[in-house]
């Protein structure tokens, strides 16, 4: 697979993002959903922030506060026995070895707008940030699909309810109308195809069941995008492989004529993050034709193995010119950059199904 | 509060329930959806069946295959050191506390009727059988709701890949559509409202969160029953009460004066079972206006406290004749059992919030 990184990589990062508030400080500018619009490729950012802190024994929590609309921060000591600190992104309860109790820092959408696709303009202000009680720890990994005029944009709305996947829609990248939770937790990595097939929009989710099952990919459809069912079970872990711990939806499907091609993350169970692709049939998304045995990108630049949480390459967005596959992708859960692929060298890198 | 149960309880035990296959032995007939259908009370029944073991150190676990719409039976012996036998109703791989990894019995629904809601005839066959590949361990837990003139049947249905929610729909108790899984994993306790409101559908349901969150009630919105969406969170265990643990909805909730009564079960963390009751805005039922602060049943009788799985109390069905609640319950995932309650003093007994 001959993959070209930009020369600028990384294109964005925590330091060219001016903190929303000046007791923040930025540590992440990653996992940015991306279309076109007006002649230019926009990012819609994952801007994470925390609260600064003077004291280094001292971690802090940002919580949004939907009945005052503040941010308000929790205090923690690092010798508090209460506590688990040993992953910088969370606080856990001590002796729980999943999930959170808290967040480090609070992650809301920014914008970032560019000519060429290398040199990246980002916004001053926040462009959807977390306004509702589902949205508490704050929203994460956007994905933008046009359809028609309207670009639909969802993420994952964090709080201690649960983390689930949001929708909200805008024409122009200024105004944003709201639609609520269209999948329910816990779900993340929501992927809206961006035409209907036979009459219905599909989507590709992620459950995270706790009972039984594991992190995978699964399809949905609908004819408003608003409400999702027909749930199916799509793609699964592949124990020993690259995707054996984790996975979920990466860009937006992409066209071709041999099928739906889907740029997916995938994840060992040590965390060591990686994209590959998936084949969907044309006419019926639920049927898998073809599959990555090995990755198309894996970490291996510094700027991908070193970083807030390292070992990261995240795609959330790709521009499709031609041949041309330029994915754009999050880096050690800290800053984004973008490869160009070959859109016929991935449809053959692809393992068939039977 | 008062309660009267009846005189026959339990109205149907497993003994009463011919097996479906002459190698299978029948060890729950509980937790039944229940309508009303050409004057007679139905009980769709969940009935769990188990394979015979003949040697009492072999444990079974039935698994139906979707390829070959035959079951599979696979045997573990109980010194086996590689899985946790402890919860008789699963087979956990060993070190893990929570979850399963098979069932120890298949679950399916079947059919009783019943001219004066005491005396119950149960069909010889079952009515809906697993019959795709996430049904693979069973489908549990029925609720029934009539619109118009059809009956919407929606059930837990368990796989390897997880548990959801689907729905079939039936407009005579034979012929039965099937309409796929509504809510994706993880995923049980759904209850569909039997009228719109404001232009509306509305289903209760009880998402099982991993990362961050609890067993806790939601509320989601669809335009044709198929497609759900704008979750909102609705209902929240409470530390020290009797819904402490883990709670769900009950019954198909119960339109009133005051507003919309759903009976929901809730249980502590030792999984004691009770059914209390929550009241929730006529216009706006994502709105709670008041709730048990103690249930309004819970396992006393001899059927309830004793059984396969025992302590337990739980609804998913009621017949409402003016101020009388006909309150079909499951007790210890056994058996089924009716306690009548006044529906005045259901509501009277309530705590309002604010």
């Amino acid at each position: 697979m001959n993959v070209y990184r930009y020369e600028q990589n990384p294109l964005v990062t925590p330091a060219d993002v001016k903190p929303h508030r000046a007791d923040f400080e930025v540590i992440g500018a990653f996992n940015a959903g991306v279309t076109t619009y007006n002649g230019e490729i926009i990012m819609v950012l994952r801007v994470a922030e925390r609260p600064i802190s003077a004291d280094p024994e001292i971690v802090k929590a940002p919580i949004y506060n939907p009945e005052t609309n503040e941010l308000e921060i929790f205090e923690f000591r690092l010798d508090d026995p209460a506590y688990d600190f040993s992953d910088p992104r969370v606080i856990r309860e001590n002796g729980s070895t999943q999930g959170f109790k808290y967040l480090t820092s609070l992650s809301y959408l920014r914008i970032a707008r560019s000519k060429d696709g290398h040199q990246f303009t980002i916004d001053d202000q926040p462009f959807v940030y977390p306004s509702n009680e589902l949205e508490v720890f704050g929203i994460e990994d956007p994905r933008v699909t046009k359809i028609d005029d309207t670009y639909y944009i969802y993420f994952s709305a964090v709080s201690p309810v649960g983390v689930g996947e949001s929708l909200v829609s805008t024409k122009d990248f200024i105004t944003v109308e709201h639609h609520g939770m269209i999948f329910a937790p816990e779900n993340k990595d929501v992927l809206i195809f961006p035409e209907k097939i036979n009459g219905k929009y599909y989507a590709l989710h992620r459950p995270v069941p706790k009972s039984v099952g594991e992190p995978e990919m699964w399809i949905a459809e609908s004819t408003n995008l608003l409400y999702w069912g027909n749930h199916k079970y799509l793609l699964g872990l592949r124990e020993g492989m690259w995707d054996s711990g984790r996975m979920g939806g990466g860009a937006v499907p992409i066209k071709t004529e041999r099928g739906w091609l889907e740029l997916y993350h995938g994840a060992t169970t040590d965390h060591r993050y990686c994209m590959g692709a998936v084949l969907l049939d044309l006419e019926d998304p639920s049927k898998v034709i073809a599959r990555s045995d090995k990755p198309i990108l894996e970490p291996e630049a510094d700027y991908e193995v070193d970083g807030f949480f390292g070992n990261v390459v995240f795609s959330c967005g790709a521009v499709v010119e031609g041949d041309v596959v330029k994915m754009y992708y999050g880096v050690a859960d800290t800053s984004m950059a973008c490869a160009e692929l070959s859109l016929q060298e991935i449809i053959d890198s692809l393992t068939y199904i039977k």
